[in-house]
């Protein structure tokens, strides 16, 4: 077990808690939600309604974190494919969510829709590198009030493992919670293993609560849904321009969230999940790809740990145009340093251009960063056999390994075989092609999409969907050729 | 200062070390170098004349290990750049050594030759990523009898930061010592500070110490001239097909490398320097841009500070072709996690095709991902100002800090304001060409390379040292065109 890396002291961290206390109960949050406010004022903290600013003392923090569970398990519609975290080790997502994607026919970019869906989730199926998938684009093709509907609908129908995804509204909230009770068969099938986890971002940094997502988190914590919600402030913007204050919004706005949460229903399961940013100051600019990303989602990751709640970060993004060198460094460098400080949950690459445009090259190079970096947490497998000193003095100095059955039982297993990186010869490199890794992936892209997918519904299941909702999407892939002709 | 990510328990660490000590006192080495069986056996270690194998005793180890210093001083030609390690956080360096570079006017790859040496010491000197330049190249135009020289005279003439290089073997020995003193003015200033540091590669694994550099590491020991040795054992190959014992075969090579410099002379310093890998067992092929090379530095890494010394590893190295999605994960991955880990110096990028070619983008887009390895390492500033309670509840829940004076007086030093990682929205992006990262390193290559080189020797040095070395390469870059031309 790795002991993981740590940028803050303890006594830092006590400070940030503290600090985050100071906030809660001398500044308060802006709460939007009308609910939300009386909710806060039954459960021991002051509302001004007229201002709408709540503040939470600190004794009613202290007692609330008292009731966060340690765990949270993200369900899939396969058993088997189910995440809990803190696991073994971290867990990889998909991020989301892009309005366009690059056409894996034309390479134009262009609106996401829900065939796209359909395609993204049979790719991230496949993807060895990936235990969740959140849905990483919209669906510009969705009727009238089904916005949500037309991306968990494709999601669900293309892939086994857990599917998590942003939190519709009020009205459509029943409508997928409907999907997932004919999916499983019946409501005592989907309450025992809900497959659809909720995702959003009910506070606006600094320090908000807006009035639709946190009407959701609420109902959500009810209902007994799974459910976690996002802090995603921006420093230099919606956060003061340093790291540590960013670190204490993060940490006030986790524990504003979760205890909202634990009003609502006490031993409701949270995430720590964040997806902090430092602002460009030379521009303004968006930039989830600075290193400065991983460096707070590792700063998150200690808090988490601090509370003995489960942590996930955004820390796998970029700012790249196309996968080139920059995609590479800033989603393996943040993704890594998220993982080595223990985050449990790291949501990683498949979008380019700051969370703009998924591409399906980018999620196969992401399922195999996620890979390496699974591959670092795992460690040194230490026993003696594996320090084999007798067969060290067997082989003897200026000896070779390559043929010792110690050598030959460990071939597939003693380190990860990448598909996407290349280590063949120039000359034969050359003759495969001369691609570079984007067009590795999307031979891989081509591969998935053209085969089988057995995630599928079976037939029966699908036609109980489609008799209750209609103008659904078809939530198919269809032929990969037909996104190029219907541009 | 970070806890560093620790992949071995105590309890690991201790047995590492203690299965070292089992590997040299009852394996022992192959020691090809006779003055070296000679000196091993003189300070207490048992040799057979006949199979030229080498043991050492547990307490010659900890005996001749308490003299191991805790530090090690890289000189520069200036002063100002002195590099010891280890200091406040990792530092970086280039790696070495390939036949081979990538032309960077026409981008065919071709031999290197020494005014490319000269070309790539200014792009180093100017890059901010890296603190010693570590000569990327071999010299193919290098006169009889010059090999080595004519590596060290360009890197020496264009760079101000420490120069360190393979050992030469003794012939060159006294030529490049020359050519140091006449750089420093006179024999006493050179020794005063020496600031050509030799690296060599006398193990050879597993467990073999060869004839050369052997020679070569006693006699830079014995004329107390900055020098260290390098372990690169191939897991699969030369070493068994684990990480454990790979990590035990490092440690033993280490030592034995570390005890010969102390029984040679007593407190020089040493680096635990280490370039460790498993090979791809699908081919055989050599895989330093493997995430396992990452790992297994970092656990090098741990292995020096239980001998409280510093540590290095090459840990940013590329199996990719070119400048792709490839090269920047594998290279900020491993880098990474090494620094992580509290690997003390990285040696990163510049080389693609495991080692075979440098490349002068690869060297800016090294740089780049030095500085934010860097970024990581500093962690999170840490004070009452950083963490801003009074600004927070000046701006308020729902307000803004971008025109605050605090978020100001940050715009420059909050976070790495990267160069070659692009940011801008897309339609600007187009306009500016629409250059990937390789495309956008290329012209940082072309900035500096076609500006002056502030690093270069007086004339009058420069006169010494041409009237004393006959046949001498010219040392110089001339124009960048020049390189296409003379194709």
């Amino acid at each position: 077990m790795m002991h993981f890396a740590e940028l803050l002291t303890e006594e830092e961290v006590r400070r940030v808690h503290d600090a985050s206390l100071e906030v809660l109960e001398g500044v308060g949050l802006l709460v939007r939600n009308d609910k939300a406010r009386a909710r806060f004022g039954q459960h021991g903290c002051r509302v001004d309604e007229e201002t709408q600013v709540v503040t939470i003392p600190r004794s009613v923090v202290e007692h609330y974190r008292q009731a966060f569970p340690r765990e949270f398990t993200f369900h899939g519609r396969d058993p088997s494919r189910d995440v809990t975290i803190p696991g073994d080790g971290p867990r990889v997502a998909t991020s989301s969510a892009a309005p366009d994607l690059v056409d894996p026919v034309t390479g134009q970019i262009r609106r996401s829709r829900s065939d796209d869906i359909a395609r993204i989730a049979h790719l991230v199926n496949e993807l060895p590198g990936y235990d969740l998938f959140t849905v990483s684009t919209t669906a510009d093709d969705a009727p009238p009030g089904q916005f949500h509907l037309s991306r968990y609908y494709p999601a669900l129908k293309n892939c086994l493992k857990p599917v998590t995804c942003s939190a519709p509204d009020a009205a459509e909230a029943q409508d997928i919670y409907r999907l997932g009770v004919l999916i499983a068969g019946s409501e005592e099938a989907y309450r025992q293993r809900p497959f659809i986890t909720y995702v959003s971002c009910p506070t606006v940094s600094p320090l908000t609560f807006d009035v639709d997502s946190t009407g959701m988190l609420m109902h959500f914590a009810e209902q007994g849904l799974p459910h976690h919600a996002i802090s995603t402030p921006n420093a230099g913007m919606t956060s003061p321009l340093t790291l540590a204050a960013t670190v204490a919004i993060c940490n006030a706005e986790f524990l504003a969230q979760a205890l909202l949460v634990q009003m609502s229903r006490p031993g409701t399961p949270v995430v720590y999940s964040t997806l902090p940013t430092v602002a460009d100051m030379r521009s303004g600019a968006y930039a989830p790809g600075g290193i400065e990303t991983g460096v707070l989602v590792m700063g998150c990751a200690q808090m988490a740990r601090y509370y003995s709640v489960p942590s996930s970060g955004f820390a796998g993004l970029t700012n790249a145009k196309g996968n080139d060198a920059q995609s590479g460094f800033e989603v393996g460098m943040s993704a890594l340093a998220a993982a080595l400080a223990g985050a449990d949950l790291v949501h990683i690459g498949c979008l380019l251009d700051a969370l703009m445009v998924f591409d399906f090259a980018a999620a196969v190079i992401g399922s195999e960063i996620a890979q390496m970096l699974k591959r670092v947490a795992q460690g040194l497998s230490f026993s003696e056999e594996d320090l084999a000193l007798d067969l060290i003095a067997q082989v003897g100095p200026g000896g070779t390994f390559i043929d010792t059955r110690h050598t030959l039982k460990r071939i597939r297993t003693a380190a990860f075989l990448p598909q996407v990186a290349d280590r063949s010869p120039r000359e034969q490199w050359r003759a495969n092609g001369a691609l570079d890794a984007h067009g590795r992936a999307m031979r891989r892209v081509h591969d998935i999409l053209t085969g089988d997918n057995p995630a599928t519904f079976s037939s029966d299941v699908d036609a109980r969907i489609r008799a209750e909702f209609e103008d659904l999407v078809a939530g198919e892939a269809g032929p990969l050729r037909s996104a190029a002709v219907d541009e």
